[in-house]
């Protein structure tokens, strides 16, 4: 029996269904409802289009397809490589009524998501997630962009997609690594706002290691409820969904001082979560048998505890200084009131941030 | 006494002002209560910013203050010259709550409203056009973008500003002839929509040649709440907001074929509302005095009347086939059912447009 779950975005006439399951790749109902056009442009990436593109061409038979490859990799997500989109869609004459699809992890989902929003001012695009990150994260919430060399997602648009197909088969060619990664953002949604669902993924943390695809239905699915509803409350990232960003401006930091691409997004959230946590607690918000227990899950999910050996306390003050959660110069972070409830606050001195970073550092 | 004028574009939520008149410039009161935080960034070119960029940062003391000049003239109009205002933003840590000011034409404004639109997915900014093609046409409906190399304008974003600020002390730097390539778009609103504007105009051609500040004012309000009507009836052009478009496909064909920049954009669209209301006389819908008088107050504001020697009806054909508005196969042009009326129409033959345009020609 095939097990497939579908959820609303609620986001009014931006709306649009996410579907979740095995073998969605085969199932052209999903796609056609979602594309108004003749023209269809795929977008992927040199590891994923071997693996996919020709299964998402066979699905589409009846379009004018084009396809554009992007090299793989956070260092590519640029301006320059966003134009390989254009070049792709000028050249194949696309219109106003084309629909791009978004064919891999969350570099070209954002860049995808971005170049849709920004082709011709504005066409539709349908994300076809292909890592457990860019499903339970990139592929909720609207925000595209592309990088820039003095800060990651600097340059972008909010888009909503016509529709998010997850198909749970392609996370049986994720490297070990890179599942590990997207755990760290699933976990990340049982800190900010639901224990329960914390307590479950401690207890089913090696049936998610063993690929068991029930299991990861049910994480990928827990997750974007989770997201979904946060968006769906501050689409623009007003106050509430900022709490997605528990241990990113830590984990923004220590991917800027390694070089994109040393660490994995995933990797550098959860050893921001670490330090989020230590700091929480720090403020005597939660207990050290609490970060203890934060500690535990990621290790469990073999993510690593401890930013890079070498990065300073001035490395982070520099780096997290330009974070898009500064107002006015005052830095904001996401932290732990207790597990399962989060905050945004400027509510620390920062003697505190620098204690903490120090007694992590040594 | 100073006249200063204020009109409301309204778009519900995304609704601005806009203030036109002389020595606004000097007035900080039109600036601070449209600048949310403390950043600013004024994004001008190497023209205009000699003349005007002090000006500009004198008004905004207590600010942050930081500035970009970008080399002038449509052939920067990219992505490479975009990054450099990304390049500023970051360099000098400008965060969500900056607010950008563009300060120039429309080459400025396009590029500096879509820089806002996508910087950090979306920030505040100010038009302060200071040609009279931008502040009649560009600093009015939300359109913003870089041209592709395979295409004008194929990238950007509808993005609204917080306010238009229109000093029309900066016209009397303005080139001669660009204040009459400005002039077409002016007379283009009477013909399309303003029999009374249009009447107003041949009146007052003279003291508008002469920089008459108070009637220069005048044209350009009339202008703007012209362009804002129709724009708050079809914000994202599906329909109405394509009268606009009077005499630019002939144009385009015209602008092409001379190379970008040989013939500045009003000058073609003059050229090119000429053929639109000799094919309109073809048809029947206007007489021969129509055309006479639509002739007549665009030689009155020192436009060319004819398209370029060398020109034949076959390169007319073969640049008007690419235009946008060509909807499956089917050219569409703006034509005129009375001066001050226009439409929206495909209601011609080949051979009425080839005669038309040989007849021009020869």
């Amino acid at each position: 029996m095939t097990t497939r779950q579908r959820l609303d975005v609620d986001l009014g006439d931006r709306s649009y269904p996410i579907f979740i399951g095995p073998d969605l790749l085969s199932d052209e109902s999903l796609f056609s409802p979602y594309i108004r056009g003749s023209q269809v442009m795929i977008v992927s990436n040199e590891t994923v289009a071997p693996l996919y593109l020709e299964q998402m061409q066979q699905l589409l038979p009846a379009k004018q397809l084009a396809s554009v490859v992007l090299p793989d990799g956070e260092s590519f997500k640029n301006l320059d490589t966003l134009n390989q989109i254009f070049d792709g869609l000028l050249e194949q004459r696309h219109n106003r009524t084309t629909t791009l699809i978004a064919l891999g992890g969350g570099v070209v989902g954002d860049m995808t998501g971005f170049a849709a929003a920004s082709y011709q001012r504005g066409v539709d695009f349908i994300q076809v997630p292909t890592t457990l990150l860019s499903q339970v994260d990139s592929s909720v919430g609207g925000k595209t962009g592309v990088n820039h060399r003095l800060g990651k997602n600097m340059i972008g648009a909010f888009h909503q997609p016509q529709a998010v197909v997850i198909d749970t088969n392609t996370l049986n060619t994720l490297p070990d690594n890179e599942l590990s990664a997207g755990l760290a953002e699933v976990i990340k949604y049982g800190l900010i706002l639901e224990p329960q669902f914390l307590t479950w993924l401690e207890n089913n943390m090696g049936a998610l290691l063993g690929r068991d695809p029930q299991m990861l239905a049910e994480a990928i699915k827990r997750s974007c409820e989770t997201k979904a509803k946060v968006v769906a409350e501050d689409e623009k990232e007003a106050g509430k969904r900022a709490l997605l960003n528990l241990g990113h401006t830590f984990g923004h930091a220590i991917e800027t001082h390694a070089g994109y691409g040393e660490w994995l997004h995933g990797e550098a959230v959860a050893a921001g979560t670490v330090l989020a946590a230590q700091l929480s607690e720090r403020l005597g918000w939660i207990s050290s048998a609490d970060v203890d227990r934060t500690r535990r899950v990621l290790e469990a999910a073999n993510l690593p505890l401890a930013p890079p050996a070498g990065m300073s306390v001035e490395d982070f003050i520099d780096l997290m200084a330009v974070d898009k959660k500064v107002i006015d110069g005052q830095l904001r972070l996401i932290l732990l009131k207790s597990l399962g409830d989060a905050v945004v606050t400027s509510d620390f001195s920062e003697a505190m941030l620098r204690d903490t970073l120090s007694d992590a550092i040594s």
